[in-house]
């Protein structure tokens, strides 16, 4: 993409209303812009991370074997009479009437409706287990708004649901999320903590919070520090195998949210130099709740022995636009942003020193054609804006690399890549530049 | 993927209350469920379709130059008062009172709110033109919701936006849109033919309809009959050179929806023998309207002879959930739908005549690697229904092609490769067949 074709509203102030970095930096990036409280547009660069986020999202559901649908944002308010959940919800649920005077919703999570959906077709055992997920916009009327899509009004969720004939079927699906869900922010270049959570109002009795540390994080959390090192299963897990040992690896050690901790039993059980007590970040969240669904709900299966039971079930979210601005929160300097490079909106930022010198030009068009036939998706700054301004821009967005392209250096046919990361530059032939960057080779 | 792995629950009864061909098909065929009047569940068979249909669209507005961003489903009511189209909208318009009173609504179109994102940051004729889309979940609240997702209240759509400085520009915005258009409906394999057309509530003086014929279409329409063998221009048009003769070209004819439709000049223009009346569906709309909204809303720029002026504006709708029904419309037959390759969700169905049989299920596993290496998307049948079934089920569903493995072809190597389309059936060695599959050699 060159920047003259694109649209990309940096600020240069920031912003008086936000309160937290990635709020700061996602508007002064150009990424989003509030419309109403808590409800964002996703701006052009926005956009692109949005969906490289939610493309690991479902790219690790799908490697775990759950089925991808899409349910629809409004409901209708008689599925969630039948669960009870209807007047429980309180305002945190967006009514709505439609013009024939109906009682509708918009959905702020669909526990109601997959029910619905899997009880109109499933009757037998032999219809399950389901592992059914959709990647949709949701809506929760949050009473005050705050921190940028950290905590917005319409947000992006992907959620999961699993059904299954019996306890023991329905904790491996749960743990086969438990899995996915570290796969998948691994995927992201964060380190997430599964912590024993509190079930909440959505009920059931085995759930997992997975949490981000970063010193803004909205609450605080307790854990074995060797937790945080831990590394990700990774691809190759055989996820129809028995996962009840990787789950066992983490559950192992303490790791509790705020509303979980037992003090007594952290200085118990996590020796001293070991116990990290720091600020959290919920990105994930998975629930086991057992009947309490499709009893309320009729969601019953015929069972091998003749008997009809209703279906063990579980649930398991993943805030994907949430975790646009828990990434940012895990990683930015003063600068600005730095994007992991699996989530970079553009692999690579040109930056043309001198729009409208031929030279410079052609060698900013050379370099944009290779890096575009790599795959590396080049962002070229061929503006007229002064080398300052540029330098600012491309480290405010955060591109993992910045080729800087110039008269000067040109002379001698070198030009400059820099690492976002790190910050070190390295003056290389111009060709030496286009090559080691179109193989990835400045990758961490 | 394995159908024993997937969620497809085909129905055996045509349902009652569907009236035409893509509604009674895609609930049959387990593409959707109603969840509320004119809102549905897109099951994962119509998931997959609904996001092939839309990848098309996105890569041919990128074609053209233009830029995504998502806007939100919820917009403030402050935005449409503006306006004035807050009270004009009327009924179907979905109105929202949130936690705090505040007047909200499900966005119809987006007008309003892209024009507030282009007046907060452009200013000045340096930030002209810009075409900006987005794809995304509106709500009509249609007081008789029918023919499935054809006419839903919860519809897909994709709709673009052109900022110009003047009208000759903003006319070149509105060509490059009617232009890509074109492609995007060639795409997949639709006949599309613009159509001058009745601008409507959304104002303008500039307006086609894009309508693909099809007996069971919505309205009457007129045109020349080369108009509907006229073909796309190609992805290879220069989107940035003058595209006013392909436009001409086209134009020319006579086409006219019932509402612009001049019985006279239809018979002086069109020879005998080239008058089309047909049924028809829309699936695109296109408007140039000028400074309606800018002036409204204030969305000036600086022009470069020191005044400020309103910009031209146009707004290109792609019916995009539509389409899957439109396209079924367009290709089907007694047994069910035919996919055109370009939108099929999975390339290959793969027919198991005898799951359990060793050989067979070997076979059909080797089949299967061979056409997922090869990028085909095939879908086993592995489940064991009978053949019958199994044969009806591939049919209804409509993938392209269907390999056929079973005990008795084996025993001479042999599988069978049928062409939905055609119906034509080649029975091969199975090496040979998988091999053609794989390199697509069957496609028309």
């Amino acid at each position: 993409m060159r920047l003259s074709n694109y649209f990309l509203p940096v600020l240069k102030e920031t912003p008086a209303d936000a309160q937290i970095a990635s709020h700061r930096l996602m508007l002064r990036a150009g990424m989003i812009r509030q419309e109403s409280a808590g409800i964002y547009a996703w701006l052009p660069l926005g956009l692109k991370i949005l969906k490289k986020i939610e493309q690991i999202v479902r790219e690790e559901q799908d490697r775990a074997g759950a089925v991808e649908l899409l349910m629809p944002t409004i409901q209708s308010a008689d599925l969630w009479r039948e669960s009870g959940r209807f007047d429980a919800y309180g305002k945190e649920m967006l009514r709505i009437v439609d013009r024939h005077d109906r009682d509708m919703l918009y959905g702020p999570t669909n526990e109601e409706m997959i029910t619905e959906i899997f009880r109109a077709y499933c009757k037998s055992y032999k219809d399950v287990p389901k592992l059914l997920y959709h990647i949709q916009w949701k809506f929760r009327d949050e009473v005050r708004p705050r921190f940028g899509v950290m905590r917005g009004r319409e947000f992006l969720m992907k959620d999961t649901y699993s059904f299954d004939l019996d306890e023991a079927s329905a904790r491996a699906a749960y743990n086969k999320m438990f899995i996915a869900y570290l796969n998948t922010f691994a995927r992201m270049g964060l380190k997430a903590v599964p912590m024993r959570a509190d079930t909440g109002p959505i009920g059931g009795d085995l759930s997992h919070e997975f949490i981000i540390l970063a010193d803004t994080g909205e609450s605080e959390v307790f854990c074995h520090a060797d937790l945080v090192e831990m590394g990700a299963p990774g691809p190759d897990v055989d996820f129809n195998g028995d996962l009840q040992p990787l789950v066992d690896q983490r559950t192992a050690l303490y790791a509790a949210t705020e509303e979980m901790h037992d003090a007594a039993k952290f200085e118990a059980e996590v020796p001293d130099g070991k116990r990290l007590s720091a600020r959290g970040i919920e990105v994930g969240h998975i629930f086991y709740f057992g009947t309490k669904y499709s009893d309320a709900m009729k969601a019953m299966v015929a069972h091998p022995d003749g008997s009809t039971v209703p279906v063990h079930m579980g649930s398991y979210g993943v805030g994907v636009s949430r975790l646009v601005g828990g990434i940012i929160e895990a990683s930015h300097d003063e600068n600005g942003i730095i994007w992991p490079d699996s989530v970079a909106p553009f692999g690579v930022g040109i930056i043309n020193l001198k729009a409208g010198d031929t030279d410079t030009d052609a060698a900013c068009q050379s370099a944009y054609d290779a890096l575009s036939r790599a795959g590396r998706e080049p962002l070229l700054d061929d503006t007229d804006a002064r080398p300052g301004g540029k330098f600012a821009t491309m480290d405010l967005i955060g591109l993992p690399y910045q080729l800087v392209i110039g008269p000067r250096g040109l002379k001698d046919g070198k030009a400059e890549v820099k690492v976002r990361r790190t910050g070190e530059k390295h003056e290389l032939s111009i060709d030496d530049a286009v090559a080691r960057l179109a193989e990835g080779a400045f990758a961490a």
